[in-house]
């Protein structure tokens, strides 16, 4: 058997136990009852546990080293899934198992902690586990890399090819010109009538209008499924099992819409990825960050748009006749893009986001790289927060408590959410000149634009790197200066 | 390390893989979308054929070898945990691994050509298949014992304890017994007038109905949970997970409420058995009979009584005002318990059904210790729906090809059902003289029933055999005479 062989046959098996841990994980975020998880977790631990010997096997190592070392024998997809292996294997293999296992132990409890303290306003309480994981992380970056800037290892290991330089450069036009753009929309910005957003939307009549959305946007149910669940998401296994959740919240018809097609963005992504991959590990999006400019490409730039809602308003109000009585397309359209200054990342609009990651990003450099102090990340925390969005925190859960990420060891992560919507403006320059974007979406038209994305970045999975999409789609490197004239033109024209 | 640890050490591994196939089988048969079975089938495979290596490996067979050599050093559920273990052994272990291969995949194409020949009633397009699993069933029986009454093992398989000399005993009797019985009540049974049973019931409405039931059962949804699928099920892996499924026929009410009473027997014992068994082999009802005994149990003896509906039939008229306007709870009891010869088994009455099964065991045994003929089936089945049902079967798809089972080489399963009943039927008499029976199901106490059945049978889940429980909930053997009694009482009642 040849070197490749035993690489595909561990990777089939690999996959197979990678399979039937996620419908495993489907089942218990959507519907498995509360009293089973002792047990359950006891059992996928088990499945885990032989899935890890696989992924750290002698034979599983020796054929990826072979075959890196004969890799001119490969074409190209085959050495970009052993490079993807030996990325992968990487990040396991140079830490010590005892502390690799001890450190996951820690943060499923870190996880827990972090819940009840944000539960209780009480930063105190997780402070002690977050300088835990902090010094892990700085621990296992030392094992794997002897780089002078350790928060690189993390924004690679997010976003394959990134690293602080042009994160720096992206986070540093984003703090020049977003900045004081969101405070003159801020102050521009006149009271709207817009009270109809918290009018009750009753659950049913909401999940017909997301199963009216799934057919607009050409989603495909023979592969996939809508249901609901406390925090949206998007599962897949491959290509044709691609599901998607939403939440439904009777005072706030805006979630279900727009989380909703969000999912569906991140959805339609991996519907439409070329079934070749499916058995390989290239059957997934590119990487997170190209993962969130589709979904806010999605979402933002067609679910946000005048034409999406000239053609879909109509039947939005067939289904809330009295909620939406009193309003009008320009009304609506005015309220799904309205701005505001507000403590949450989750809850805010598409404007003033950018400036709640660049915190998180201004924090996790600091320190990965400054050694900041986890006692004084609160006060970081709401100092940024008054000079980036001139509002005052009042309490840790408004603040440095909010987010999950860092409870469960993610840091570098958050950049990634910043960078999709930059990568999503790039892309929309360029959609408008190689199709009629517009008009398609008010023609109702959306698997023309499906079909562009597939062909341009969906096909390919995670055959490319970022950088390398990127190019295909735009022709040139990431761009942030995109993302900045997108936001610029649209809140100017709705608020200047 | 002792044998036992090494022994208990593969079993949980065994669970464990039980464990995500079985989640996987749930999703597969509620929601998964319908183009994802191509890829899910071999990636369960792979797993499949992992759990399938442990069933068979040397260490785990050398300690259950080892483990009853030196039996007396376990306790009694130590021992059957081992007893049970080595019967699986046997199953697969005296088969030669090809053929058992072998006749998994043919069977797997059978079940898909049974389906056509049952759609397009072609009994000939099947009969190859059958021919073939019924050479390689006794082909099987061979490789496993040197019995002269290879049906034995069969029948043993699904029913430990059970052989051809009970059931002839058995279903003598109903021969003797009910087959002239059923004449009797259907030549004096009077139109009635119940087309209030066919009327429309909306399907939320039904799911209301259905929901009020698990209530009502005390089914404990902390540990469970309800949903629809095209046949209804019940689905465990341990006692704090398990669930079940109905189906909503908006023209025929009686399904959703019965099958779900039916489902919620299996869903009750399996809830009660006790924690300690959930790692272990003997975490599951104790046989085929003594499960649908409770299924039967709940469906038939409490949810087709008129003490039940003297309580319940209120809610579900209030629920369907207008359907059940001109019923009263006795026009209701008489319709729930309606009798007459039908062709298909799933759709008979209380009272036919054990006829429909009559007719399988028959045949089977012919098959098996007379060597019958697969060309002959068609007319015996036929002339056995004369004799006993005094119908004329019209088609295959009304007749031999109506079932699942024969397709899927389950031979010896069909005289479970019945027995089921059977021993549902001793139990009646018996609760009846130790608890206030019918007072507490008409003051809505189920859940003292409940706890008598949990007590007596579904606590010790299968560490005791069959014949063990019943003679520990009855104080004797099975007898098959209560079951005469108890269908006779009833049905006398009402139509003579």
């Amino acid at each position: 058997m040849s070197d490749f062989d035993t690489f595909k046959g561990i990777q089939k098996k690999m996959k197979a136990y990678q399979t039937v841990l996620s419908i495993a994980s489907w089942d218990s975020n959507t519907e498995a009852p509360k009293d089973c998880f002792p047990y359950r977790s006891e059992m996928l631990s088990i499945i885990s546990g032989e899935h890890f010997s696989l992924t750290t096997s002698k034979e599983y190592k020796q054929a990826i080293n072979s075959l890196l070392a004969q890799s001119e024998d490969l074409n190209d997809n085959q050495k970009r899934e052993v490079e993807k292996a030996k990325k992968g294997l990487d990040k396991i293999d140079k830490i010590p198992k005892g502390e690799y296992i001890e450190y996951n132990k820690m943060r499923t409890m870190a996880q827990r902690v972090w819940e009840d303290a944000k539960e209780n306003d009480d930063f105190e309480a997780f402070k002690p586990y977050l300088e835990k994981i902090i010094n892990y992380q700085k621990k296992m970056v030392a094992y794997r890399s002897d780089t002078d800037v350790p928060y690189n290892v993390l924004l690679d290991d997010f976003e394959e090819g990134m690293n602080m330089e042009k994160y720096d450069e992206f986070f540093d036009l984003i703090k020049e010109e977003l900045v004081p753009f969101v405070q003159e929309i801020l102050e521009a910005k006149e009271k709207e009538n817009d009270d109809f957003i918290s009018r009750n939307y009753p659950k049913e009549t909401q999940k017909e209008f997301v199963e009216y959305l799934l057919d607009v946007f050409d989603y495909n149910l023979d592969r996939g499924g809508l249901k609901e669940s406390v925090h949206p998401f998007t599962w897949n296994t491959h290509s044709k099992d691609v599901r998607l959740t939403v939440r439904y919240l009777e005072n706030f018809v805006f979630s279900s819409i727009f989380a909703g097609i969000h999912e569906l963005g991140h959805a339609l992504y991996e519907q439409q990825i070329d079934e070749v991959f499916d058995m390989t590990n290239l059957g997934n999006g590119a990487s997170m960050g190209i993962h969130e400019s589709q979904s806010r490409f999605y979402e933002n730039v067609i679910g946000r748009s005048k034409e999406f809602w000239n053609v879909h308003f109509t039947k939005l109000k067939s289904l809330f006749p009295e909620q939406l009585k009193d309003v009008n397309v320009e009304a609506f359209y005015r309220g799904i893009n309205r701005v505001e200054e507000s403590f949450i990342r989750v809850e805010a609009d598409e404007l003033t986001y950018p400036l709640h990651i660049l915190i998180r990003y201004e924090i996790e450099r600091s320190i990965f790289n400054e050694g900041t102090n986890v006692d004084e990340l609160p006060d970081m925390w709401n100092q940024k927060m008054k000079q980036y969005l001139n509002i005052d925190v009042d309490k840790p859960s408004n603040g440095i408590l909010q987010d999950v990420h860092w409870s469960g060891g993610m840091f570098g992560y958050f950049p990634t959410y910043a960078l999709g919507s930059a990568y999503a403006a790039q892309i929309y320059y360029t959609i408008k000149e190689e199709i009629d974007f517009e008009s398609l979406i008010e023609e109702d038209k959306i698997h023309k634009i499906n079909e562009w994305l597939k062909e341009k970045i969906h096909c390919f999975g995670s055959s490319l790197k970022p950088e390398q999409i990127l190019k295909i789609v735009t022709g040139e490197a990431f761009n942030p200066k995109y993302y900045i004239r997108y936001l610029k033109e649209k809140y100017s024209d709705l608020y200047l």
